[in-house]
């Protein structure tokens, strides 16, 4: 059994409303030293693989078919073996 | 300058209805290794702090404020220096 973390991000020149808002509300808050803030996303996929290099392509597929998309989103992923 | 990269995930005993939907959508798409998919945040912060220590001191603040819900979210951070 594999635990997959997924990162998923926006390109650096795609636009990120949600990314800028947080910093809005950072600065409001009074934390003024934020010079930027960059929303992505974050999976913690547990899955089954004969070995190590069949799950990382699998959770490769995966961003690729889903949980990213590719015109405006970047992925990368660490793999790490745990108890079943 | 710091970039800190901060995981907000739901604390385990909350129930994911994001992440159950990701999961059924990899079923569909044939992934039957899929066992369970959490879904959290990723946030990307660029800041400036007089050292390190005064940067996560920060970032932890941040996160207890407003970038997760302590009720139902854990959160974790990594600290790099970049170049400003």
């Amino acid at each position: 059994m594999y635990l997959a973390k997924v990162y998923v991000t926006l390109k650096p020149t795609v636009n990120d409303p949600q990314g800028l808002t947080i910093k809005g509300g950072l600065h409001t808050l009074g934390f003024n030293s934020v010079e930027s803030v960059r929303a992505g996303k974050y999976l913690q996929i547990k899955l089954d693989g004969s070995d190590r290099a069949d799950a990382e392509e699998q959770v490769r597929e995966m961003c690729q078919k889903l949980l990213a998309n590719p015109i405006i989103e970047d992925f990368s992923f660490e793999l790490e073996e745990i108890q079943a």
